[in-house]
């Protein structure tokens, strides 16, 4: 592996080599407000353990960030919670759609891992009893891991709840097997919410540096920086490391949806996407990138968005295998 | 990260961590041959990138390796069929038992992964059809990786094709979809015999280094050796660096059965198990471990060789995330 | 078969025989409301085509009708919509559980039949989107066809919504295929409150009449009589010909949810039971029985219930087969 | 109910009317010997429990009458184990495709009903066990029923085991739960053979006869008669009433495979298909009907045979319901 490629080279790189087939896949359209969202858009951003920092493209453009969610209230869940989280939810990758009702059924309304959708409804269940005002220490917990101007999408909130009808039947399910704390209406008021975060690549890539760095978060030196200092900034331990490894594992073995494990194939990183297009991978002990671009292909994930991964881990060599 | 841990001080201190715990799970019964294995044994054998090895317990006395082969015969049907040999197995973990045939119904024959049952059926009927004598070809292989002691041990083989019908109904289940070349009883018998394969803790722990060392191999200098000498003997590229990345990947995702998600998130590294109550581990750029206790869980894993594993990782604190 | 059996005797005769098993089977608890029935209860009535009726035991105790309530909003709404309604909801036995999820993912929210939970929830659908007042409609039809009397029981209404997670999971997996015209809320209230309709045995005897009598029903000669006249009154035409056979069709089919085929096989009659513990069956061209006895058996039928059946239908030699 | 349809008038006329659709469907080709069957073929043969007789059509043409041949061999499963053959299959509707193996693997190897493929299996284990020379006591049965010249037709019995791969799938899958008493090859050997059979309209409704008359079967005076006389020869009784009756009750709920309630709408009679395009179906205390046309619908049923039994209901008015 290259110890020390440079980044600024190789995000221009990947973005020249997908150039050609941004506008590939389908811009999700189950949730109104998604729909409109122009397929032409791609960007990159990588942030090092070391402090580098680059990006290319539309990666200071928000999108919504939608599953990446799970990632940040999994980590407040474990926060809160420690391990007797998995009593309510499993580990294991569920080969089946992200909102499948079968495994669900059969399994008590245990869900299998806390990445797909009936999972993240227990963990969002779980913030609603756990803190006092749940979207709040969410928002507060990105906006200092990665920066105050993020928000939650209030539109895309409400569209989605609107249209939450496969959720909510997930969540009824659940409830039914005694499986959720709280009203659906609560949990998926809060889920909707979450999903609605309205982020761009370069604060993605921030944002779970923490899971990259044993679970140590180091704010980046101002937020218009393109090119790190190299400075190191006080670090605060969001995690422990051993947390940190196991989100990675999760990520990597159910991040991106009933592809995990061509995407562990073919880019060999932890990762999650969304239905947004966008898609944060984490490379343990070197650093983040993310990449959206909003053409969905058939499992969910940007399809350009993978590309774009597979060529940054074939310029850079780096893949946890 | 330790830098250079003191591997024979490591493996012992594992031994000792787990002492009060063998005997746990229940020896594989379903196969009568295996049914008589003591349940009392424990062995582990580390080797390393740089050839340092280390053993302790029986990790000299063979035992069946059962499915921790299906990661040899992967590597021999990717060498004759390349990328193509994936338009008949799938790469995701499958969500259910190994031995399931509810997939298999809905998707048309095609496994979901080459590591469960109705995957290596896939793979075995591969190499039927693609070498002259399949059985002699893995053999040598084998043989070539960890030492000419290996062989197939028929009385297994014949107790498990006697046995053999949930493997019978996933194969002329395939062979109705038109995914099998050659005769379910051709298939059935490859399989049993590679399952078969006898073999212990320091040869599998040999034999699977070229998937930590990018695909090479370097042969140990000496059979009898417990300590490497740090001279490096000729080594054999046995698949390129991405395709060791690649089974590497399929190995986390997919190779611990039904508790993939669960062994990446307490061990994190890439393993095969086996039925035998074997498992090797994988470390990518460091080495690899082998670990072997027969009683099993009700997952089908070594119950003390995950444990052994997780004490291993805490020790090392290698892992891929 | 004997002609004309005496009912009387024979209703007395079930009654006598079953008095010992009397108690048996679990009282439905999963509604609040109906945990308090006392399960040693049992009520038989027979009302035949000729105009005799008679009745033993509890006959004359109300009880929820529960799942009997579909057979009703069934004829409802197929008089509102014709044979259109099965573009909506199957005519196929489930073979799954009577509020199994794993049908309707698979087949795009399209439950196998309208006698099953989903199916009904269809029906209601229907009915709220086709009546101004489809609990008024329904209540009406349910009064012409067996007695002033007859009312909802609110309090179980009630405790059925506030308990009625499993439906509304189904609800909204309908909703969000596009199977649903009006809000979940508002079916879920029509659906709640149909089985919570309070009727006695020989109410349901006689509401049931006109699917034994080509589709017309013949009020009773006086509530109060349990032997008929031979008079005839007025009959009116519920449903043509055709069609109360084909209910009788889908009764038999799918009307003891998933032990349907156990019960033509022992029983051999088309009938609907409910969780409350009554059954009404119907000999086509000769008559209607309804029993009740709260003691539910593992599919949700009441044991005593099918017990007094059999015995009834050894008796008389009826039996469509 | 007309009391005395002139049968061989009806007859015509259903032939008539369904003349415009002879050639719809497709023949099943999945046997090689069945896939050039001509398709153009029809016929019908009526046989009453009063003695009378009509066909029109092809209805002394023999075919492969397959999955009808279950009906007997449960008939004689039924007499050798009694009511004991249920501990090794259900009674209940499968809900699925006639091939399915999802439900098998579920309930342990028990399959749902003896009318699908995997139920015809433990059937046919049953005779292998229970019987020195099964095929022999099958054929004889058929034809002390029906005739001598009914014989197995060999090039479809060995075509069909050449490409039996999805019933040996079933059959081993059975064995592995301990639900198989004889090896797969013996038993899938009776299965194919059974499948063989090689009957016309005329003597299928002859053979079932004794399903109609509370188990007893009446021979026809002539072979060669269309119009029976009346006088009533020796019978034989097969069944007694009580398991006629649960026969015809398993070919309701189960006989048409997963169309069994459709048809059971539409037709409303116990009957039971087979991929060859042959229907026969039960009016108890009336008759028989037998129909043929080798155009099969997606549910594996032919399509004209459905057709044609609906339009000969709707002329008689025969229906248990």
């Amino acid at each position: 592996m290259s110890s020390q490629p440079d980044i600024a080279t190789i995000v221009q790189r990947v973005r020249d080599e997908v150039a050609s087939r941004i506008g590939e896949g389908r811009v999700a359209d189950y949730i109104p407000a998604l729909a409109h969202v122009p397929i032409d858009r791609f960007g990159i951003a990588v942030r090092t353990s070391c402090g580098q920092s680059a990006h290319a493209g539309d990666a200071e453009e928000p999108f919504s960030i939608q599953s990446i969610s799970k990632v940040f209230t999994l980590t407040l869940a474990l926060q809160a919670r420690g391990e007797a989280l998995w009593r309510r939810v499993g580990k294991e990758p569920s080969g089946d759609p992200f909102n499948s009702l079968l495994q669900l059924e059969h399994e008590c309304g245990v869900p299998r891992n806390p990445l797909i959708n009936a999972g993240a409804l227990v963990v969002a269940d779980c913030l609603v009893s756990d803190y006092e005002k749940p979207l709040d220490a969410l928002l507060s917990k990105v906006r200092s891991l990665a920066g105050k101007r993020i928000a939650f999408d209030t539109a895309v909130a409400h569209s989605e709840l609107a249209t939450a009808d496969r959720n909510a039947s997930m969540a009824h399910l659940m409830k039914s097997f005694g499986n959720l704390e709280n009203s659906v209406d609560a949990v998926l008021d809060a889920y909707c919410h979450q999903c609605s975060l309205s982020m761009n690549c370069c604060e993605l890539a921030a944002a779970l540096g923490y899971l990259a760095d044993c679970g140590s978060h180091s704010p980046v030196a101002s937020a218009e920086s393109t090119q790190g200092t190299g400075a190191t900034p006080r670090a605060t331990q969001i995690v422990d490391a051993a947390r940190a490894r196991r989100i990675n594992a999760l990520m990597l073995t159910c991040g991106t949806y009933d592809r995990a494990g061509e995407f562990a194939y073919e880019v060999g990183l932890p990762a999650k996407s969304g239905v947004g297009g966008g898609i944060v991978a984490v490379i343990p002990g070197r650093g983040t990138v993310a990449v959206w671009s909003p053409g969905l292909g058939e499992s969910g994930n940007s399809v350009v968005g993978v590309e774009a991964l597979k060529r940054f881990v074939a310029l850079t060599g780096w893949s946890v295998f």
